[in-house]
């Protein structure tokens, strides 16, 4: 699994400012509490199977900027935590199917990307550890749905096309108990796993064909009033000020009105934030597809009118994200810098907590030398070196400051934990039937 | 939690032959099929709250010895395995109470000893970190139910006397939603948690006052019988030969026969055992009694002929065992070599495994230098080092050879789960009514 390219971070300084210390400080003071109010509402709506959250760290803010329900990255964690992912990954299998269970994994459809194998690779093995059988099953027909990825640590991952049979999914006479996606859908639920009698998780109607970031952070405003008011802490601190857009499109310039308008509206909103706290930075926003992943369709405005001037080659990046999706709505969200460093200062970090049902497994940080700390470090092709996380999230220390790293790591297991509960409201209110 | 004390297990050399690595490699062949096994046997009789088992490993052998289902020594366990512990233990109080939830732990009465406070301070702790309030109530009334322990870390532990009001159980106005047994009963099932309408973990049959090893090992035979069918090992390999002597009377020299008869028979068996084997050590047995901890009221015999021979002061240590208990019964077990040892093989080691419901959550050696390979190592005053476990127990690599430690530790918590899994037939047979 890698284990051995792994680094744990050694130290990261971050320019704390005032409100994080407040926050972390509010999060260890009430750590019992923090922990039964999530298994309050863990009871109320079943956490997802499994999540990664991206956050940002401010200094003064910590919010969460993405949350995937596909998650890959498994291979970045630091294998001092696999036991900790094998117990949970037992807890999130039984409940689907208690008794001996074998898994249809379904990866992406065309990832040549050897990391995203040695992620399948990872997740592979943490099931098998936790006592199931595990097939890798494509979408795609024969031919292109069987391949086979030599893995770094000897291992071959075979992938096999998937058949079906009236509501049965097999891979050659394999039957699963259920199917585990880590393809995100961009491109629509899959015909091959409409109305089969094995359960599909995370539903479909999760994939990025149907979900939209807007609906995510939607929820997600919910739980950070939520919980701000029980942690008794301004929900701002920990959730960025978004707005969407409908109808859009780059290249044809159609609702560059409605941008330049909620771009100035956020920046708004967040200088006088800023102001309130003393917080001399400059704001910005990130405007991004509504709907999609890979860090595709993204970009970094500063000023409203900036989005007006558009050259071709930002307008068609901006456009079409992956598998060739035009971009058509578009969510305008608050920057959140990532003033955590590490070492010389000029390499920023950005950490991505992940999670199984309601468990935080661990985390690793996205480490880019070559970026701002007002870019996003999710960017195709871009060579994030990961950084595992060297504690957990779970054993804050509080004889120690907050910025401490058990303590900044509770921190973000808290955050992470928060958005994956919107993304089980976001769940919840999918799979509701229509009024 | 004293973790600054603790240091992981450098290197442990175990004076392997055959017959282990066998079952080592075993276990690591068929690691899914294991898991799977564990998995529908929890299914059909649920994992004890927690337990600890005392495990001997004598290269040609692995077997547990004694089975603790109130388990001390939290605080000797790797504090990098407390996130598992934490995890565990969420799922072990949800399934007592799946909201916010009030534990009331119930100590040792008479303990001054320090670790053993460390111990419950360790684990309210990790309960608090599970997201449980925790107060710790003594069966004893005042003034010796108040006491307070100051602790390493520099937390104090307040024990308070238990108060009854009809069917509930509270200590100043705190109700708990269940009782956490810490104490062994040893002196019987107590009044005042007696018919309440609290759950009380484990439940109050499982004190020493009622529980007898004799019955927990008849259970684990079954258990090692049908787990060595399932993986093709003769199951003698992971059990110790035993019999029960039902009425004896050390002081008064009644019951030596029984006693000196049981002896040869375990010692014959053993020594057929050994032959098949070509295991050329002397075989021996330990007697102890059948109900009771804390290693008193135990000795090591090679010859039947030396249990009639006990002299006055070898006949009133075994006589007397925790809380003044007469010992009428005594478990005839065989001797399982400690041939795990530390450095310079003067240094015996003796693994003790920790579960909290199905999970292993970490374990320690216990470390002594003056006692030999067939002597136990849990005796009372002894001054055992513990070496925690440097390595998880669910995370063996096949890519290394059956004894490296992450396959032993893996070997280790199969072992403990068998043991686990015989207590928690114990239970259910206990709990049973009567035909």
């Amino acid at each position: 699994m890698g284990a051995e390219q792994l680094q744990a971070v050694p130290h990261l300084t971050t320019a704390l400012t005032g409100p994080l210390l407040e926050i972390e400080e509010r999060l260890l003071e009430r750590e019992t509490p923090i922990e039964q109010w999530f298994h309050e509402r863990w009871l109320a709506t079943p956490a997802p199977f499994y999540a990664s959250v991206d956050l940002r760290n401010a200094g003064f803010k910590l919010a969460p900027v993405d949350t995937n329900l596909f998650p890959a990255g498994f291979n970045n964690l630091n294998p001092a935590f696999h036991p900790l992912c094998i117990q949970a990954l037992q807890i999130a299998v039984e409940r689907l199917c208690p008794k001996a269970c074998r898994i249809l994994l379904v990866p992406e459809n065309h990832s040549r990307n050897t990391f995203y194998w040695e992620n399948i690779g990872a997740l592979v093995e943490l099931l098998e550890r936790a006592g199931y059988q595990v097939r890798v099953g494509s979408l795609l027909p024969e031919p292109a749905g069987r391949q086979s990825f030599s893995l770094s640590g000897g291992r071959t991952i075979s992938v096999e096309p998937i058949e079906r049979t009236g509501d049965t999914v097999t891979v050659q006479g394999y039957k699963p108990c259920f199917v585990l996606l880590n393809n995100d859908l961009s491109t629509g639920a899959p015909a091959l796993l409409q109305g089969i009698a094995q359960p599909v998780v995370p539903a479909t109607v999760m994939g990025w064909w149907n979900r939209l970031k807007s609906n995510h952070f939607t929820h997600y405003r919910g739980v950070a009033a939520e919980f701000g008011e029980f942690v008794q802490i301004d929900p701002w601190l920990i959730d960025p000020v978004f707005r969407r857009c409908g109808h859009i499109d780059f290249q044809k310039r159609e609702g560059e009105d409605c941008l330049a308008e909620n771009v100035h509206t956020v920046l708004e909103e967040v200088r006088l934030k800023y102001r309130e706290y003393g917080i001399t930075q400059e704001p910005f926003v990130i405007v991004k597809a509504d709907s999609g992943t890979y860090g595709m369709g993204i970009m970094t405005v500063r000023d409203a009118n900036d989005v007006r001037q558009l050259n071709r080659k930002q307008r068609n990046k901006m456009a079409v994200i992956k598998e060739g999706q035009t971009v058509q709505q578009v969510l305008v969200q608050e920057g959140v810098y990532t003033f955590e460093t590490l070492g010389d200062a000029q390499t920023v970090a950005e950490p991505v907590v992940y999670m199984v049902d309601r468990f935080v497994v661990g985390g690793f940080y996205r480490v880019h030398t070559a970026r701002g700390a007002d870019e996003n470090l999710n960017a195709p092709g871009m060579q994030f070196r990961p950084l595992a996380f060297a504690d957990s999230c779970s054993c804050p220390d509080k004889k120690r400051s907050p910025d401490a790293s058990p303590n900044r790591f509770y921190a973000y297991g808290v955050l992470g934990r928060l958005a994956a509960l919107a993304a089980a409201r976001e769940l919840h209110a999918a799979m509701a039937p229509n009024p």
